[in-house]
């Protein structure tokens, strides 16, 4: 066998198992978000997206786009350099200062992704805690976990959002042992909400650090969209907010917020900042154009709850299972791969819709669904055919209708 | 002691050792190259960047930056979601073909980082090898060093480019077991070339597969600017090949180029591939424009060799240290992190040259350096400027002269 071969199987393995995934190949086009080109193999055509994390649009905002134009045309393409060797960018340095404010911390840290900063922070925080044990999340992100594997820290798992389980560890490690939280406001799958004053009163009661991931919260919650943090009156009481310059603020990268001390730890120490080339200066400015735009502006987020709610109501009115979500998470439950995709395929070749099946790894066997995203510019028209397609695409494969029976299976 | 001091006391340790970094904030400005603005603590100053990792200076080429300006207001910021999820874009997708077909592999798979793509590759293609040994270069970069951490593999190290060493090891491991030999084509720090047909020859004696970062190579060593694998005819033996989008393409993010089967493993198990939002289109889009521009023009990588040359030589003349390169890289020996800080920091407040010094752990302890990387914009007036700079500050802080003599204390 060659190890051609060995590949070959790996790759038949998630074929067999329904999970291999073709790569939908879209074409934005600025100014008319949701619509895109979608290059199908049988040509181009015209679709609506329902499942982009540029959960507000912002990424085609007129003064995002200006900003990424205005700074390459006068500075260039990329940093030039890692952060350390010529490509710390005055953009980017501008950058960290916005989001250190917008966090209310004294400083921030900007890395090339919100798995970066994850993966980077977490792993050299607990590193250099002696002896640190890691509390997480049953559900965190793969990200985190990366995090907590290149630790190499001891690490264990409290049910998901359950103070009573956290508790009983925080116990069982003692008072003196340094912990580290790790958790997430916004869950993306399910679109729950975290606990996350309580959260803070354990691990003040019981000494530990806490690290929280708001990458599906910047921008949308808060006053100044600083997250559900802020929402919550909470956000001085967190030591490390992490977001992503992606999704909301419609850009890419990741960062975290937290006192100086600790950015400095991860500055110095992380391979993962270190030894990487920097952000461009002209995504950087386009980025901070988007949060300083939200820190000011509350329609966008006003519209995006209002158009949400619109969505799971006119879904539910039809029958559709939709899962319960606090947030503007929408998940409909289809509970089996093959469905979820021919359900997928369906809504794209019938109604120029797309959603794309949401299959393990992503979430468990036996909860694969479509997971839809509305934002501010989803229009009252969009919905409601979204809606009728749904319900067209849910009798022609018999799916099943009501959220409550399948859960209870 | 509360959290904050642990980490004050492990940033009290970078500046204990002199290797707590200084980041300097800079502007560049196109067209300009290799010109800069300094925004120094007491305000702006012009500089000229002798250490950018924008090898060709291709980060201002106009091609470039007409793309990256072109696609953000067609299509706007950020991609708006993974690759499996609404991200994958147009631009992005015909970059991995553009690539694959660089190195002449049947296909190419676009990461965020250069960082990501070896931590994200290396580790998946291992792990999903039974029993693999990792045959680690000993100067591997440490993003391919976290790549082999994470896929929980046994790893042996050899020598540096050391072919003896090297079969030892395939040797002691027998033919049957699965091994990947994972090495670097230009080690950056040195500026060595790795023997990658010797190296082919040996894999293919003891049946291993090849993994080879060419980072440091791509856009300027070969006839379309594959890199060294291209240069030496050996591009079609090495099974993986690694590359960066940032460096000489000048712009960011990271890339694998290889057979199907291991592509479709690498974006079908990799969580660092799978679980990031993609790449944005306009930054794929000024890419690929660099890497079709430096495909068909040889002129840039012509007059990149011409200008080290001359650095060389103008250092050399001067009894300035340089160390042994065969390639593009032109390290100066100093030999202790307070010295190259305090020649770097004279450098740029008395001559208006940034060169940052390279201390540990980039570089081992002892062989702290100044290290060089001219383009072909530096022009000789430039060089001449700098070597006149370097021995005066050579001179005034008294440094030694020649490399041998400090090479054999």
């Amino acid at each position: 066998m060659t190890y051609d071969d060995v590949f070959r199987r790996a790759v038949d393995q998630l074929h067999a198992e329904k999970r291999y995934r073709v790569f939908a190949d879209l074409e934005r086009r600025a100014g008319d978000f949701p619509r895109a080109t979608w290059h199908a193999p049988e040509g181009a055509r015209d679709v609506v997206v329902w499942c982009s994390n540029d959960y507000l649009g912002m990424g085609q905002h007129p003064a995002v786009i200006e900003a990424l134009v205005e700074t390459a045309e006068k500075v260039g393409a990329g940093a030039g350099g890692t952060r350390n060797i010529a490509g710390t960018n005055h953009p980017l340095v501008l950058l960290e200062q916005e989001l250190a404010d917008l966090h209310g911390k004294e400083a921030g840290l900007v890395f090339t992704s919100g798995y970066v900063s994850n993966e980077a922070s977490i792993s050299t925080l607990a590193r250099l805690l002696p002896d640190c044990l890691i509390l997480s999340d049953a559900l965190n992100h793969a990200s985190m976990i990366a995090g907590m594997r290149g630790s190499g820290c001891s690490r264990k798992i409290f049910a998901h959002s359950d103070l009573g389980d956290l508790e009983r560890l925080l116990k069982e490690a003692g008072r003196e042992r340094p912990k580290l939280i790790a958790f997430e406001s916004v869950y993306s799958m399910d679109g729950d909400v975290a606990p996350i004053g309580k959260i803070c009163d354990l691990a003040q009661e019981y000494g530990a650090m806490t690290y929280l991931d708001e990458v599906h919260a910047v921008g949308m919650y808060g006053p100044r969209g600083a997250g559900i943090a802020e929402r919550d009156g909470v956000m001085h009481r967190v030591d490390v907010i992490e977001g992503t310059l992606a999704k909301a603020f419609g850009v890419i990268g990741g960062y975290v917020a937290a006192s100086k001390p600790i950015v400095d730890a991860i500055r110095g120490y992380a391979p993962g900042f270190i030894f990487t080339t920097a952000m461009p200066p002209a995504i950087a400015a386009a980025a901070r154009a988007s949060v300083a735009h939200l820190k000011a502006s509350q329609s966008e987020r006003d519209r995006h709850q209002r158009q949400t709610l619109q969505t799971k109501i006119a879904l539910s009115a039809r029958g559709l299972p939709v899962m319960p979500s606090e947030t503007h998470i929408v998940p409909v439950l289809v509970g089996c791969p093959e469905k979820a995709k021919a359900a997928s395929d369906l809504l794209l070749a019938e109604h120029g819709i797309y959603i794309q099946p949401i299959n393990y790894p992503t979430v468990p066997r036996g909860t694969e669904r479509l997971r839809i995203s509305p934002s501010p510019l989803h229009d009252d028209a969009l919905i409601r055919e979204l809606a009728v397609a749904m319900d067209a695409v849910w009798s022609r494969l018999d799916l099943p209708r009501r959220y409550e029976a399948i859960a209870a299976e």
